[in-house]
């Protein structure tokens, strides 16, 4: 049976996020070659926008031809080698992973653990690197898609930095909604992904490196394990010389180029401001709704919320009927959390009041014949107060 | 200054080819979330259809989440461990490539070279694997993008499998345009591209590895050194489990799935013949425009020709006066033949006798002025005779 185009759903979960029709549109441009002169034209302002957001000068800054992961995976396999000391933080899915890859590349890994929910403490990154030399890499995510929580880093990046190490940061669910802030920070190697904020489809993984990673990657004794992430060649390609490497998806790159003109004419700033009150009016909606959200200020992520499930109310149940009943997807809790929290997202172009309001209805009407005992007209106006 | 979508070029280089429109539109599909039911759906619709274009019953059947030469890594990577030998054969870009990636994997790397142009001959393969044990891998390049040569795999793989190596097979230009015939052939592990004879754009690998091949990968001994790769994982995401491993190109599956579909209408076996008509219609063409094919029969490729640039012809003039004037794209010579050779491709939805008649009439258009002496007329009836 030949499957058709699937209707529209209301994407509120960990990402992909919702995509500005402008940007779907741009995913049916005409296809060019890989080495084309208009392709090239838009590689180039692909680039220069990604800096914008990325709010770098890093002249090393391009989308990998993979989604987010790989971006993670590019990030930790161009510095390491085998026998480095990475010292990685852990609070969530993709700390762990982190952990994962950079041992994969060979790296001797040392843990910063902090309980799933909360931020690293910078005392135990300290600790963790006054009792190991020659670290070369601290690793830490900005943003925790697996459980809402917004990193500080400021006093992370001073430790690693007072100690020679890099940091690199994953800011796959902060880049476009949060201020990420590359130079400003002075994050060495810092990797995304296109379908949180920057709400283009899933496929790239835009990444920055600075002159100081630079020239630690360009003093490596082995070759990159990865050929498909070699930033030798990729650099080549994405740089004057053109040099052929891999084809590169070239409708995911105009996609992204349109998602990111978007966000220019927006204005980062308007941007943040924008994922922080509709984030606030969600938040204020879910607790006269009765809910409890999982962390609190300041480490609460304004794209991402994770908000616990009320006692006698069924994880699967309410997403199956927000799914069927209302085409609204939100994400489970993953690990430790799995059927305790949801994780819903208002990411770039879905971070709208519109979207808020449709949920904090949705959810109400499914759960009081569950038995839950709310007012969805008083959460409604807690979410319009917000505006006000 | 905002850049718009820019005007379609017909893309008669070694890839992308052109897109099926109906392609294009699937590649705007609403997005939806990776693990959404009816996004699961098409997943499923697009591995049988991969099945059916790999000729393969092959369990393990899905597209990587990155270009063709990701599904070159992705093949060796899970394969290859530290120390195994590997036979790679040599003839051209990506069987360079292939012993590149090979070596990465921390491989013992035995190239079986031919010349650039000319198919690697069995005997040589014979002899590698006489003079090492215990190869693991014999590793070739079914189409050979940068010279138009088609490798007859018979032989090569009844010596590897003799030898008890595996064979992993190379199909990026000819998948969907040639018969691969992953089992009638007893192939092992064989990967290909999108942006070829599939017409799909750039941005995925499909691969396909035999349970001979996954008993291998089942017991290694060192976790593979790609987490993104991996196929443990990936292969929890795409089998019953749908186990979270990475956000896959939800809109890139759509267009695979699309472009897949279209093939199952045509129809393989007509596919293949309509390659091989158009193919036979540009050789004459080319013939009688007085210009000389690099490889000859049964050697050369009904996808990608290579053809000789005739003396006193600037490649680079008349490139850029095809693209400019014509909007055509074909591609120039690689290694030892830059500027010696064209690569015409004629993939997927390319294919058309339409194409072949603009491309040569265009060619005899430009040469002319340039002193070269031909008859436009001639060539154009040479290539309607083919189709009498």
């Amino acid at each position: 049976m030949k499957l058709e185009e699937p209707q529209e759903v209301l994407l509120l979960g960990p990402g992909p996020s919702p995509i500005h029709p402008r940007v779907l549109k741009a995913m049916s441009w005409n296809t060019l070659g890989h080495l084309d002169p208009e392709f090239i034209e838009i590689m180039n302002e692909a680039k220069e926008l990604l800096k914008y957001v990325f709010e770098t000068k890093n002249q090393v800054t391009l989308p990998i031809s993979a989604t987010g992961s790989a971006g993670m995976e590019a990030a930790l396999v161009n510095i390491l080698e085998p026998g480095d000391k990475a010292v990685i933080c852990v609070n969530g899915v993709f700390g762990t992973r982190m952990a994962d890859v950079a041992s994969r590349c060979g790296a001797q890994v040392i843990e910063v653990e902090a309980d799933w929910g909360s931020p690293i403490e910078p005392d135990d990154v300290k600790k963790a690197l006054e009792a190991n030399d020659d670290v070369k890499i601290v690793g830490i995510v900005h943003a925790e898609t697996s459980t809402g929580v917004l990193q500080p880093l400021e006093q992370i990046v001073e430790l690693a930095h007072q100690n020679g190490a890099l940091i690199v940061v994953d800011t796959v669910t902060s880049l476009g909604g949060i201020p990420v802030s590359v130079d400003a920070r002075e994050l060495d190697v810092v990797y995304s992904g296109t379908q949180k904020c920057l709400s283009c489809p899933p496929g790239l993984a835009p990444l920055t490196l600075n002159e100081k990673a630079l020239s630690v990657f360009r003093f490596r004794k082995n070759v990159v394990q990865s050929w498909y992430l070699d930033l030798t060649m990729l650099t080549r390609y994405w740089g004057e010389e053109r040099f052929y490497h891999h084809t590169a998806p070239i409708n995911m790159i105009y996609a992204l180029y349109e998602a990111l003109s978007i966000i220019r004419e927006e204005g980062l700033q308007e941007r943040f401001k924008r994922h922080k009150l509709n984030s606030k009016a969600l938040v204020n909606g879910f607790e006269a709704l009765g809910l409890q959200m999982l962390t609190s200020e300041p480490y609460r992520l304004p794209s991402l919320h994770a908000v616990k499930i009320p006692d006698g109310i069924s994880d699967a149940d309410v997403r199956k009927k927000l799914r069927a009943d209302y085409r609204i997807e939100i994400g489970g809790g993953l690990g430790p959390f799995k059927g305790n929290i949801w994780r819903v997202g208002l990411m770039g172009h879905g971070s709208q009041k519109e979207n808020v309001n449709r949920l904090i209805k949705a959810l109400g009407e499914i759960m009081q014949p569950m038995g839950y005992n709310c007012s969805i007209e008083e959460a409604l106006s807690a979410v319009s107060r917000t505006y006000q």
